[in-house]
């Protein structure tokens, strides 16, 4: 009798950590991504700000996972699943048969039903994002230098951040220190510490997920880097280099969208209730309901806290989730009972700029430089087997002592070399 | 009265050391580049066979510029040049006014009048290129994992470089690297060591440059990792996935163009005689016949040694002939004679694979690991003022210590985020 068959769709934190729960399970693994990589995201925006290289925070999975001789790695986009026949269907008209399957597709943005801004607002989910976000940032300034008209010159020099969660603030934190420290040495006509940054939140406070003292904090660390944060304020409008904040036109030859995110729209094949963010509404052990041999882990997983909160969609999460749900296929193969997901919170934290954090850890709250060195050696020991660790290290130190961003290159605009 | 005013066409390494040499110039110099960095190019196939990321091999032309306060680097595409006129033409029907004028924009790949195979063979001469090409060799090794066909299967495992120059050679050694020892462990369904990689070379023998000693020495090598080598064979044609020696057909999911290079179309446009190869055929002080005021240095200029051999297209040729054209134009400023070129060889080298190479400097020939330590140590210490050299060498070592290029990621097939 063969082994069954667990079928993994998604390299993210949460199908990663699945593949590898399951190392020592009697099963077949096969996981599926449409990446040949796995990123490591809390970092993604460094890519973005060109603090580091794509090569720093993103690792081939098949590579991550070699040794785990029962899981084979296919570069693959899952298009569509049917639970009644335990199949997944591939692209190129192929289809993976399951035993048992493990759904973490993760999210993507969320336009809230206005998808048309994409094209002037991009987002930041997959290296490719972050590559064509920092270009558009450096192009911004190399525009500027060479415009001889001064009002063209301030919109090229206006970068607007439309959300204010963690992405938003360390990307606004980081692309004002560009303006203000990086490149301040570099441009003849124009002067790069001139340029606006705005943080802008619909809610009432940036960083809702941290406690209000932390959010002061952060404030005062932004205000510090001159990033002008606009709580409450509601963006109606984005048109090619120019926002609508209420009734306010703003010209800004950047925007990028940092606010919502809706989980994948694998989760509307499975055909089951989801909630308003696309996000799958699983049992307690996180399996789909009427389906006990199928799991939905991380930000497609729609569940609740012992106080009706959603589990955020942070890394932690997932990687707990996938934890649990391998757990569960190793029970239900031993035909024993499951458990639900339990979520053990290790804290949240955000960077602003080079030097400045805020730490969440329950027990603890810290902000400022001591968050800041926290966050960096949580970061580095936590970069999960990257072999590249050490020259993250070395990267961020030369980044640091000199204010310099080595990454500054503009790649993927040659139509044809 | 204004200084007069130097532009520069070109951020390669023969405008990046004449801006550099102009440093104590009474003279304005801008310098225009299409991309905003320059790239170290005998390192760029390392980025496409995954050995070093874009960011460990280029630089922010400006970041490089920024202590030379008399420099202005635009980042502009120069579609012309008017020699009466003494004016550049950029794109967006912008122009600059010079003094004096330094045209040092490279040269792309010749295809020998075949630029339909183009997209069948891509060649290599920008970051992007690089980032492209190493996307098309992992994608081959992900393709055939998938598949079930075993001919289709031996087709994607198959490897073909048009051209064996010191490039081909490279990459060559570089692939064969990758399929037996980087990815041995990592796939399932494949032997990766089982790929076939060939170096095609339509002359009597690759490596024309050097002596027939160290030819040998890097035979034996390429024959070591299992490269193919196939000299006096002509390629006739090449098609989607497949290539033509002669009238054999051979059926290749990869193949890459190292061969012939022609100079910038920008000579063109200077409207005096060129080479075949379309190189500007210059005055022995490198300057434009009948216009003393204007220069062609580095891959542009057709310019023959005492033998009547032209200068070959490397680095060490370009840096030289930057420094003489600053020269002539800091006596032409003095009334003063000129002088013609005259370069001083250092030496020739190539790698083949991890630890071997041959190097070539006149009073010594060396091959094998003495001469791959040769080229480890000059590339270090080389790598001009690029303050990654350190993350290049902790990379190299721990590439080295694990047989592991970290950079594998395919990157720019996002279609849409």
């Amino acid at each position: 009798m063969s082994l069954p068959h667990v079928v993994i769709v998604g390299g993210g934190f949460g199908g990663l950590f699945a593949a590898k729960a399951l190392r020592r399970a009697s099963a077949r693994v096969t996981l599926v991504d449409r990446h040949n990589h796995h990123v490591f995201q809390p970092l993604l925006y460094q890519v973005a700000t060109a603090g580091l290289s794509p090569g720093d925070i993103a690792a081939p999975i098949r590579w991550v996972l070699r040794h785990h001789d029962n899981v084979r790695v296919l570069l693959a986009r899952a298009e569509g699943i049917a639970l009644a026949a335990r199949r997944v269907d591939l692209d190129h008209g192929e289809s993976l048969s399951y035993d048992y399957l493990i759904v973490a597709a993760g999210a993507g943005s969320s336009y809230f039903g206005h998808d048309d801004w994409e094209p002037y607002a991009p987002s930041l989910k997959t290296l490719d994002d972050a590559l064509r976000v920092r270009a558009r940032i450096l192009v911004a300034y190399e525009r500027a230098e060479r415009t001889p008209d001064p009002v063209e010159r301030e919109r090229l020099l206006t970068f607007v951040l439309v959300g204010g969660g963690p992405t938003g603030v360390e990307m606004a934190g980081a692309i004002a220190e560009i303006a203000r420290q990086t490149l301040s040495q570099e441009f003849r006509s124009i002067q790069t510490s001139a340029a606006r940054v705005l943080l802008i939140e619909a809610g009432p406070t940036i960083l809702t997920s941290f406690p209000e003292p932390l959010r002061r904090a952060a404030r005062a660390s932004l205000a510090r880097l001159g990033v002008e944060v606009r709580e409450n304020t509601l963006v109606t409008r984005i048109e090619d280099g120019c926002v609508w904040l209420g009734d306010e036109r703003l010209e800004a030859g950047t925007v990028l969208w940092t606010a919502g995110v809706a989980a994948s729209p694998l989760g509307a094949s499975l055909g089951v209730p989801r909630d308003r963010a696309g996000r799958v509404l699983v049992e307690p052990d996180l399996s789909v309901p009427g389906h006990p041999e199928a799991f939905v882990i991380g930000d497609m997983a729609g569940l609740t806290d012992e106080n009706g909160t959603q589990y955020p969609g942070v890394s932690q999460v997932a990687m707990q989730q996938a934890a649990h749900a391998a757990r569960m296929i190793g029970r239900a193969m031993e035909d024993r009972p499951r458990r639900p997901f339990r979520y053990k919170d290790l804290g949240n934290m955000a960077t602003i700029g080079r030097n400045a954090a805020i730490a969440d850890l329950g027990w603890l709250q810290i902000a400022g430089f001591p968050a800041w060195l926290l966050w960096l050696f949580i970061h580095i020991v936590w970069l999960i087997g990257f072999r590249n660790r050490l020259t993250v290290l070395v990267q961020w130190a030369g980044a640091y002592l000199t204010y310099q961003r080595s990454v500054r290159l503009i790649t993927g605009t040659d139509n044809k070399h």
